[in-house]
């Protein structure tokens, strides 16, 4: 759990960048041997891309590190609960283990709305550990929520 | 409905790229106002890339074609039905429309094992023609899968 604890400080670390940016602020890292190999953050406003999310972005550094699609024995820490396209890429890549930070009501899909990770009917499940520095990931949410709604 | 069988054998010549380089034969083109702005085929060996799907390579060229995240006024056409992440992706672009030639038994989230496209929870909903060129996009898949096993 400490472990838990320190990547998804680093995952924390990705979100500011995104908030930097005036982009939702959400972040991801993978682990691989205790080591980070792939970072991303929300820039979707940024770059106009619909698949600028954290994870993508993440996943693809990753697999270009260790040049294969699947990213065995890799842990991906991300700040918010993952959309169903994250969902859909993580179960892509094989990635064995997924910690997210806090749930999202309107989208998750790894336990909130659905459980893509865990569907049975597809050809690869995720280990799902969730809440680790939840009251952080997600303040930093509510805070960027309620100035973008004061500016408004 | 002949538009669509247009724009469907654009998205098979897509996949018979895909085929060329012994990838799974899947292809995808996106359509705005009767023009093709994306394209897209399959090239997860090629690029060990497991985000290089038909569907994801398409909605990435058509958003910086239109410098926009949001693909309004768009069509997405698809040999295969799409699997959890591209339906995600779909979502998150907001495509209006899909129309996707054979289902997908294995991962299809477009009506076959479970609906992402129409998820009433997501704040984007898509319509959905399916069946457009089914038997030749179908039979090009059963080909390669037949000639695969032969070899090993």
């Amino acid at each position: 759990m400490l472990t838990h604890e320190l990547f998804m400080k680093e995952a924390i670390e990705e979100a500011r960048k995104a908030e930097a940016l005036r982009e939702v602020p959400i972040g991801a890292v993978i682990v691989w041997n205790d080591e980070i190999i792939g970072r991303g953050h929300n820039l979707r406003e940024t770059s106009m891309d619909p698949l600028a999310h954290a994870e993508l972005i993440a996943i693809k550094e990753a697999s270009e590190y260790l040049n294969a699609w699947r990213l065995l024995d890799c842990k991906l820490y991300v700040t918010l609960e993952p959309c169903p396209m994250c969902a859909g890429a993580i179960v892509q890549s094989r990635v064995p283990q997924v910690i997210y930070g806090t749930p999202d009501p309107k989208a998750g899909c790894a336990g909130t709305l659905m459980n893509l990770l865990q569907e049975e009917r597809f050809n690869h499940q995720v280990d799902i550990v969730s809440g680790v520095l939840r009251e952080e990931c997600s303040t930093m949410l509510i805070q960027f929520f309620r100035r973008l709604r004061g500016k408004s």
